[in-house]
């Protein structure tokens, strides 16, 4: 049987305040058994850029990365944001190891293709290489996952940390029962956007397609649902969707 | 009978700078075996931190770090220097692994007391842990560690690169027998400072007392040797001075 893994997704507003940062690896020490955490960092990325005089360019929420971003978010994300949360940890009694996708050749990805948007260093993960990582799990580490790749040309590439979870999860999913943890700003998905106590315990795809029929889920939960569906698919066991105070809690959403 | 590890420590000249960084990466990937990495970073720190106005005081040549600082440095070690390097490796087949003393709780430091003057977060070595890094070198692994550790109550804290190179190959010569190489910008010790080809191939205790009670080897190479030698009594088998550029070859001062 599968040792069972909870990878979660922080997103940079959490991990970027020093008080919150704190109370959430509380709460993800808390977290039993096997543990991974994939963050973001764009808040910090944006200061830095603007304290540095570079301008932050962003298309549908999407950070185009030229060369001197690319130095940025490579500072922020796989320096100061990860290993302060590497050191947080530590502080815990978590073995934590900070690591991007160029680190152990874990997350190959390709530049994205120029089409209507020149994104510049961006990449699309192509291959993950968890073999190491599922070791490093069995012995006691929690992996710390910053949203870069690399092209294994020599570039590191700025990545969607929801798609370095989602993938991280799936390659994980080969070695471990993998439960994908999503931190939202609500208790997960809601019946009732007025109502924050209306959370949708469960959904599998049948009652996520009524609910949009309905109107009850929309705007930008259809495509993380889809995601998660598709993630499931690919063998991780759940995805759940939860606030980050409650990580360690038997509770949210739990897509399956 | 262990097998052989070679750890290499290169300043920061070397690393940061695109062309010369490029050509020792490639030196670097030609050593045979086991290999890891201690990088500098000290160059880019002071430019980075000039850029975000911050000063950088040195007493001694020594950076006084901090709050503001140990961001800085956490950025530029932790982040691009480290990432870029690793990147750069697995471009040439090399499995490196980035990593500060945080990563894996791998070295853990005291913040240095204030007694004449307050460093700021700077760490004296206390511990390291090198068990799974052992382990992951024996799996094909080149760690590439950046000169931070962490105090394990949450603090990353910057640390002389030699140390680190220093430490770290004492804590793995119980794993593998180890050569610390220390990269120079010379083509090892001198027996005439103006005579670049006057290399002493070989050292020991006997012949560095001699030497230093001559005046042949004075200034900042008696420390650094008296280093190389404690070095080897806590268990490194050779302590290796090169030129960057040979550090594949089997040149240079051979301390033993």
């Amino acid at each position: 049987m599968k040792e069972k893994l909870t990878l979660v997704k922080v997103g940079g507003k959490i991990v970027e305040e020093e008080a919150t940062l704190q109370q959430f690896l509380k709460d993800f020490s808390m977290i039993e058994g096997h543990k991974a955490l994939v963050h973001g960092g764009g808040r910090s990325a944006t200061k830095l850029a603007t304290r540095l005089g570079i301008e932050s360019k962003m298309v549908d929420g999407r950070r185009i990365t030229d060369a001197e971003t690319l130095k940025v978010v490579t500072m922020v994300y796989g320096g100061l944001v990860n290993k302060n949360i590497v050191a947080g940890l530590q502080a815990l009694g978590v073995n934590a190891l900070g690591l991007t996708g160029a680190d152990m050749n874990l997350m190959r990805s390709d530049k994205r293709p120029v089409e209507t948007v020149d994104y510049g260093y961006v990449g699309d993960v192509k291959e993950v290489n968890a073999g190491l990582l599922a070791s490093l799990i069995r012995q006691g580490v929690a992996p710390v996952l910053a949203p870069l790749t690399h092209d294994k040309k020599g570039s590191l590439l700025n990545t969607n940390a929801d798609t370095i979870a989602g993938e991280a999860a799936k390659a994980l999913a080969k070695h471990f029962e993998v439960t994908l943890m999503f931190c939202f700003e609500k208790k997960g998905v809601l019946m009732d956007e007025e109502d924050d106590n209306s959370v949708i315990p469960e959904i599998d795809r049948e009652t996520f397609l009524n609910h949009v029929k309905n109107g009850v889920i929309r705007g930008g939960m259809i495509p993380k649902l889809e995601n998660a569906f598709q993630t499931i698919e690919a063998g991780v066991k759940e995805v759940v969707i939860t606030q980050a105070s409650d990580i360690h809690k038997n509770t949210g959403t739990k897509v399956r």
